[in-house]
């Protein structure tokens, strides 16, 4: 066996797939994912910067070894799972759609490109088919979000939507969870909170500050969740505002959500569609202290939903509130990205 | 000087104040709080249960025994600052006001009660006036909340608020603060988190639940934000919903504020509003990575307010997005507890 491929026996139909970024934190749960879901790999190419080359990664127990990512990685490679950072995928998008392979990003390099489909398998399955080469992984605040918010959408009508959110630190990579225990070690021993990956220190403290700030005072983080939501529910119709905050979580979101809908809804009858609804576990039995939180959500790939009650704020039946857990790694990256390379 | 009562110099006027719940967290704030303020104090009595009977503790350098407090306690006490849980505040009312010592209290025991007033010093001191023996302190996410939204509801009229907390474990106390720092010890040894003051585990997790369930779904602590809001506003017509949250900070809560209003507000007429009113402190500088953290409030009497923005999912400028940061023990407590002191 070739140094960085893995092979399998032929099934029905299989696919040469590439891991762009492997070493990332992101990359790791590409990797394990593609076990996992027992993926029909024909074979594995692990790429990542020249940094990582030669590093040793098993999969299905066998050894495999990290190359340089190149122009010419992308050679005989069918789908390639980027997750490198932006300016990587920008990079090197040229190369791989000319290769003839599908990037699948998860970057916010190209989602909000008009010929770039942004999918979540749960939500809108059918825009993968008019992709041109490259399919974007939405951000994951937004997937773990509009995973529950999609079905009752499409049941009740979504009209607004505000949301507070309560992000891990796994959102900014590996070095944002070391940075997380490594700081609160610091802190519990009595030293300064020294941030290197975060502006502002993490360790048992919350800040409202995730990506740029943009000019309407939003950050890029939020403005994602807007902007990101109306191209999967293909309607500009749905306002949405959010704010998007820290908080000293190693690897699963959480959000609080007020919705209002355009026809009467029930928490019940929520409950009912999102029982039946694919990606999502209802944990909604607060008399026996069960709802969801992020320790629940880490290492699942689906997201939970619980206290669901109705709006007090709202007349006539017309808002939920509800509080949402997934893991930011699995179902906010890695195992969406591996979901729509199965659809493909 | 008689043990547990310091002495000062008879000023204009001086008072004889009883601290109930001394050893407590918000108990100790309210002290340094006496000391820091200078209240005109003639005697100082520190109250506790027996458990704490002959504790010392200091007082403008002085040592005070904590006595055990008894319906004898508050014969001739003025002011009696009550931090020792709804069913203590409950057990003493009578004996309190038969002694013509009027009750701060703290619990959330009396808050709703027709005759007693709900007060926060820069909100509605004129409030202060009708008490009949006791004041009650409100709740700390709700004072942290008002300190800034009721400056904006005199400019523009709220019509409704939708709120997501950040909570410190200091709204468990002492016990709440020392579980989150062993917890997070334990966790950080790859031992359990075993959680005692807390339902759930407080380390590296948030979870959405404070205090008991009602029958609408709502938690209590939530409901406290929509009806004490209401009381201290002298309105029903505001509409609140809000979702209560724990998480692993220490001692200030934080807040992201959905707000809409019957006049457009642009932010900075916000801000100018904001920057002139009392107990708020405007940090809302996000090009420096100004705004609020609650390590950053930890400790000020003040209210941090920022990331003010105009909501983009309301039509003209009715609405505003804004994240605020309070200390939990000294403005959602001790603090304000002591400024209603300042008020008699």
């Amino acid at each position: 066996m070739r140094e960085g491929k893995a092979t399998k026996p032929t099934m029905s139909k299989s696919y040469s797939v590439a891991v762009a970024g492997a070493t990332g934190a992101v990359g790791v749960e590409m990797i394990k994912m593609l076990e996992q879901r027992n993926f029909p790999l024909q074979s594995l190419k692990l790429l990542a910067s020249s940094r990582s080359t030669g590093k040793k990664m098993t999969f299905r127990g066998e050894e495999l070894t990290v190359e340089e990512m190149t122009e010419a990685s992308f050679k005989g490679v069918d789908i390639a799972l980027f997750s490198a950072g932006a300016s990587i995928s920008r990079q090197f998008r040229q190369a791989v759609t000319d290769a003839g392979c599908v990037m699948i990003d998860n970057s916010s390099a190209f989602r909000m490109e008009d010929d770039v489909p942004l999918v979540v398998p749960e939500v809108n399955p059918e825009d993968v088919k008019w992709h041109k080469g490259v399919i974007a992984n939405p951000n994951c605040s937004t997937i773990i979000m509009l995973v529950p918010v999609a079905p009752l959408h499409r049941a009740f009508g979504l009209k607004r939507l505000v949301a507070s959110t309560y992000q891990a630190a796994s959102g900014a990579g590996a070095k944002g969870m070391d940075e997380l225990l490594r700081q609160t070690r610091d802190v519990l021993d009595g030293k300064p909170a020294e941030p290197h990956a975060f502006v502002d220190p993490i360790a048992f403290n919350v800040f409202p500050h995730i990506d740029v700030f943009q000019p309407n005072g939003y950050t890029k983080e939020e403005m994602k969740m807007v902007n990101e939501t109306r191209k999967m529910l293909h309607t500009d119709a749905i306002r949405v505002s959010c704010t998007c905050v820290r908080v000293p979580v190693q690897r699963a979101h959480s959000e609080a959500l007020n919705l209002e809908f355009e026809k009467p809804v029930t928490p019940e009858q929520a409950r009912e569609v999102l029982a039946a609804a694919p990606g999502v576990i209802v944990v909604d039995d607060p008399a026996n202290n069960r709802y969801p939180m992020p320790i629940d959500a880490s290492g699942h790939g689906e997201v939970l939903v619980g206290r669901i009650r109705q709006d007090i704020s709202q007349p006539g039946q017309t808002g939920l509130d509800m509080f949402v857990a997934g893991d930011q790694l699995l179902k906010g990256a890695a195992y969406n990205a591996v979901q729509i390379a199965e659809l493909l």
